[in-house]
């Protein structure tokens, strides 16, 4: 403890905190100090004495204090397509909307979007985000301004050439560490079946030398999973394998195509294997499974909650995803008893953090951490009484009861006011860009889909 | 149009209509005249011209005006038992938690819990609500000072003896049409597996008798219908049949135990009866099948929307009820083309309002119907851009996002600001009542569950 001020101090909250068995409790009337954005204490029990001084203060009565949620799967620019293709199968989302739309994409699309998104984030208790696009250096900037976290990378497709992977390479290299530590960096390949063999060993090699994790997609489907045995006798994540992906640490989105011959795969890969769920899309593109949670965790594999971009999710609303991943695997199971709220807040919080190579940065509120905290009002009649109040956060609570949200000790949204994003003058923009944006009269696309 | 004022105008909104086919569009720019709790006209375009005068004005720029959300099936009450029951299979909910904890329920909990829900159901946009549970007369006292709409049921089991029905028969008479015609009635006998044949078959009796409509839990979920065939050798709704339920108007709560057989059967009642779902519950109990809502629409059987209760549902969000049918219905037929937005905001509208026999009355913004309506602001980042309105309501847009609620052309939230209901005052005094009402220590229960 220094004798001087710290820069915030938090008080009267219930606070999620974890064991040294990762188990969640909740500190009743608990007082949190951030210094230098760092979580310097979480005390529970009333505080007594004086008060600590700090620059400032929130008083959190009837409001959770929670570690930041992380959204480790998403296209954050993608909003600007939100509500563009809807109610179509899968291809038709590549082939006739996304990739055709997308090959009209600018720079200041990206950076408009990503400014969006971030709002939206920031606004729904997200203080991190893992986002694999294009044009990556606009979605740095925005993050630098809008003071957000993100674990960034620049997606790449083999049809790009050598080219393509060079840029993800140099992004990663360049943007590593920046905005004061806030900005992480990946390899990016887009998947198994846009990225050739040669191409993903390629990138294997180059995050050995480099020390990168990669993000991919990967088996996001079944229909995937079974078009890779036809052609090349192997599963996409049995390609992760042959190629050395799964050698560095890997971050792979959806796996809802995962089969049961996969998971010794993965399970060789523990603790440098993280999946991303996000279980909305899948039910709405009406795939006919969703991200095996159990399996996975059976294996000791964190699986991280996502939105995947608003394109497909229509959200960035990481809550929902929490609330989902419980309800879609218990059903999926048939067992009402698993997943329970606390093991959703585990996911939304230690598991998420690892998945995006930062669990010993984010995901707790104990000493030492980076201070990405939330509060979380509870008063609602929504949210009233309270009987559990782990299920009370999943089940009850939205990601609009989230006041305030604080990162690097920073409050970027305070009592649901924006403090570094406008809005409007956002969307003013974007509107303006809209027409040559969703041209698709030119008949071109980024890439086909064609598993 | 009369001369006099107005007693609202709502100005500058995209109100969402039905044409003669019932197919949804939005008029925008438009402006809603409500009179004597009518609505009067609403008119698309710039209104030009001098402004309509009136005694109250709401300016609804960028904000969609539609048709308030019904919850066609809940038990009200039950929020004070919001995430008592957690985690549990469907027996152990009943038998273990709900149905021992319902022994101790006083008149005073139902009304606080009546009160608590309305609020959270206004807040959320909801106007109408069908209940089904004990203690009613404190339910429509609530409904009277709260200002919502309802259609009531006194819930029942043989295990009362003939009281239990005739207790349901005096409420329906009794309140039928109270409140200025806010309240609606139904017979309330609970489900097949909970009231004799020969108890439905006398409430069948006295629905004719009465003209009473009947609101019921009937195949609830798989287990109900297969244990109604291994015993009776029919399935719940055949029973429903015989003992001539299905010859009145009739509610079904929940049907996802709806086999094929029972379609020939429900579509020879077509016109009566109507199905409510409430899919989150079914997801969190594990529960194998959802309501068949593809077959129930193929054979012309309404859909209406619902939450079930709070201590299974854990919230009475009406508006996450339309969004997961969607998703779960894709996600169920496999096919992503199905239950588009606009089939959602069906479901929510003119087939929630069918349901509850109001399908004259309310669930459309047109001259003549009552002035059910809730504004819902589309200026959050989670609902920017809007490229296609209705997907931005269905998939993008919350509950919360509901800023303005009005029945009968009464304000009841206006800004996010309840005018009806202290939110405060109902927690504190519910607090107080609470360990009364969960003690369990007694070993009764109200009801057994053994389907």
């Amino acid at each position: 403890m220094s004798d001087s001020p710290a820069d915030l101090v938090i008080t009267g909250c219930i606070a999620l905190v974890h064991d040294d068995q990762e188990r969640i409790t909740f500190e009743e009337d608990a007082t949190i100090v951030v210094r230098d954005g760092v979580i310097e204490s979480v005390t529970g029990g009333p505080t007594g004495g004086p008060g600590i001084e700090a620059a400032d203060h929130i008083d959190a009565r009837g409001q959770v204090a929670m570690p930041g949620l992380i959204n480790c799967h998403t296209h954050a620019p993608m909003v600007t397509l939100r509500g563009v293709a809807e109610d179509v199968q899968t291809d038709e989302w590549f082939n006739d909307y996304v990739w055709p739309i997308e090959s009209n994409l600018t720079e200041e699309d990206v950076e408009l979007g990503a400014r969006l998104a971030c709002a939206e984030m920031i606004r729904g208790g997200v203080t991190t985000f893992a986002d694999h696009y294009f044009s990556m250096d606009a979605v740095a900037a925005v993050v630098a301004e809008a003071g957000i976290r993100a674990h960034l990378g620049e997606a790449f497709f083999s049809s790009q050439g050598p080219a393509g992977r060079e840029k993800s390479l140099q992004f990663a290299l360049d943007h590593r560490g920046k905005s004061g530590g806030r900005i992480t960096t990946a390899l990016a390949p887009h998947a198994p079946y846009t990225v050739d063999g040669a191409d993903l060993a390629a990138t294997a090699e180059l995050a050995r030398e480099h020390q990168l994790p990669i993000h991919i997609h990967a088996s996001e489907n079944r229909d995937q999973a079974e078009v890779s045995l036809e052609r090349h006798g192997v599963t996409p994540i049995e390609v992760l394998q042959q190629t050395g992906i799964l050698d560095s640490d890997v971050l792979i989105a959806h796996g809802t195509g995962i089969l049961d011959r996969d998971l010794p795969v993965l399970a060789s890969a523990k603790g440098r294997v993280a999946v991303a769920t996000a279980p909305r899309g899948y039910l709405k593109f009406g795939w006919p499974t969703t991200t095996p949670v159990r399996a996975l965790r059976e294996i000791g594999i964190d699986v991280g909650l996502a939105t995947d971009g608003a394109a497909s999710n229509n959200s960035l609303d990481v809550w929902e995803s929490m609330a989902l991943t419980a309800l879609i695997q218990k059903s999926t199971t048939r067992d009402p008893r698993w997943l329970t709220s606390r093991q959703a807040l585990h996911h939304a919080t230690l598991q998420s953090a690892r998945a995006v190579g930062l669990g010993e940065t984010i995901g707790s509120l104990a000493p030492g951490r980076r201070a990405d905290i939330i509060l979380v009002d509870l008063a609602g009649p929504h949210t009233q009484p309270v009987h559990d109040v782990a299920a009370t956060l999943v089940h009850s609570a939205h990601s609009s009861d989230v006041r305030t949200t604080i990162v690097d000790g920073r409050v970027l949204m305070r009592d649901r006011e924006l403090l570094t994003i406008d809005v409007a003058a956002v969307v003013a923009e974007m509107g303006e860009r809209m027409p040559a944006l969703l041209d698709r009269s030119h008949g071109r696309r980024i890439q086909d889909y064609n598993t």
